[in-house]
């Protein structure tokens, strides 16, 4: 009897039991932060939002959260890998038309690549554009996928020399995870190209390619001989979404106002303003590079002097602070910054 | 002993039981359709790409349906329903700008409403963007979005003398949550105001607004004077969703080539060739209007003369013949048009 009713209570308890522990073992969502200001205010504004008591309690469908990529999902410094991207395609682009070896800018590319770093400063925005037209445009989208997927494979960061694809902030991929776990679709809001982006970003954040919004040229609908269709990138800026045009793209490809954005640089500051300008609970954040021995220390607001790339100025920290934007120290907030650390 | 046995032989014996029965009771997932070669194609299509041990397997992450809304999805005829938004918005546009009631084509537009259908004729398709651009842009998503949703939720068709949004076609919504069930993301992409349809999607075909594209104005970021910013549509055309523009907004706003789409009309068929182009098994569709009956019979595939909207042209049905594209006839493959009836 006694044995009997062990048998019928006991099932119940080890239940009860392993409740217990798997409450208890609820794993911490993030990690890798440190528990500031800027952790606190994430798991807050998650806590509030997923609340169906809460008065600002979001439904799951309205749960948009964007995100910039360079400088706040992985390292944009001392250049974009895009930029990378574009230089090193500039080889087999004479190869293919020897005579640009002697026309700038594919010739300062060249010497660039030859080692001759200080060349670098004979690139203006102009040229950079041009590069950017004749190494990514008047292609198939088939012929882009298959080259970009090409050098993602071998292309290494010297600093740490691994793939850029490995050198996301692990804090920030902890936060996609966290907030796809409660309902969120997470976004890319790129000033980066758009086809390029999204070679990568599934297998690298999660991120599915109609979930990546970037800059973006023309297509043009064609046959080939065979009759096949297919689709050519024109040399055609059609969206740049750097600054207003974030906001302005985020209406054309999502048409929902964010919930929660996350920049770092001042060709973010439009889309943290149209976040944090909707109804109810809001949550804008910038992610401040201040850590120069486990990554990069750049911007004014350390008393740095301005870069080219990621530039978080002074008046984007006194937009910032005016607005009750978070910023997050990669110093202070942040226990690691890379998986492999 | 008996009864020991029994009660532990009971409850797996009940689950195998409930199981069958579970089986037994799965409810037909299209019981609007008839039991012809349109059903069993997108049935069979189904099947073999959800079946993990198929060759045509697709993962799920890749299935991508798009759907061309007016005429595929709802009735299209006599007007489309956003063409009776642009005329019955004119009478507001009169009235703030009383100098246009004499001006042609806002005078033919007020002639149109006060019953004269003949004065129709004289509308020219510049004339149309004219209208469209003076009545949908110029003002903020906001406005635009309150102002859309007042009159879908007032205006009617005058044949059916129900909403616009009522006369969606039960088949097509059946196939919308078939194919979600089975793993799919569906895409509305329509000639129509992208804006516009992302006000419904999700209330009529459960279709959120960044699964709908369209044609598109181009956005302009903004202050009001409180300094809270604002999306302002421009009387820009950047995205023209027709014909070839089909498969190049796709590749914007989706990245992904579609392995299943539906279309009725000579504006779908470049998003047909592009689905069913891809690599693996594909499927293309078109609904053929042939129910004069029960919705509207029109196109020269019926020895009918052409219309100006919906054109299922004779050049059309031999692209579906020569491709093998399903031809959904409204009048055999249908059991049923609306839920209504």
């Amino acid at each position: 009897m006694l044995n009997h009713l062990f048998s019928r209570v006991w099932p119940g308890l080890a239940l009860g039991v392993l409740l217990a522990f798997g409450a208890q073992a609820q794993p911490d969502p993030l990690p890798s932060w440190n528990d500031g200001a800027a952790r606190q205010a994430i798991v807050a504004f998650v806590d509030a939002i997923t609340t169906p008591e809460n008065p600002s309690f979001v439904p799951p469908a309205e749960r948009v959260a964007t995100f910039d990529q360079d400088g706040t999902l992985w390292v944009e410094h001392p250049m974009y890998s895009q930029v990378m991207y574009v230089l090193e395609s500039v080889p087999g682009l004479v190869k293919a038309k020897p005579e640009l070896a002697e026309v700038a800018p594919y010739s300062t590319v060249l010497e660039i690549l030859k080692g001759d770093r200080a060349a670098m400063a004979k690139l203006t925005l102009p040229d950079l554009e041009k590069l950017a037209m004749a190494t990514l445009t008047d292609m198939s989208v088939e012929t882009f996928s298959a080259e970009a997927k090409q050098w993602l494979a071998k292309a290494t960061d010297p600093r740490w020399n691994k793939p850029y694809t490995e050198l996301t902030y692990l804090p920030m991929q902890e936060v996609l995870q966290y907030l796809r776990a409660n309902g969120f679709k997470t976004y890319i809001v790129t000033g980066g190209g758009q086809d390029f982006v999204r070679q990568y970003s599934e297998s690298v954040y999660g991120i599915p390619p109609e979930q990546v919004v970037g800059s973006a040229v023309g297509m043009k609908y064609g046959y080939a001989e065979d009759g096949k269709p297919f689709l050519t990138k024109e040399p055609k800026l059609l969206v740049n979404d750097n600054n207003a045009g974030k906001p302005e793209a985020i209406q054309l490809m999502i048409g929902r106002q964010p919930i929660i954005a996350f920049g770092n640089s001042t060709g973010d500051q439009q889309m943290l303003e149209y976040t944090a300008a909707g109804s109810g609970k809001r949550l804008s954040l910038l992610v401040l590079h201040d850590d120069e021995k486990r990554e990069y220390a750049y911007g004014p607001a350390q008393g740095l002097p301005d870069t080219k790339v990621g530039t978080f100025t002074q008046a984007l920290y006194n937009e910032a602070e005016k607005h009750g934007w978070i910023v997050i120290s990669m110093k202070s907030d942040w226990k690691k910054v890379f998986a492999f650390e």
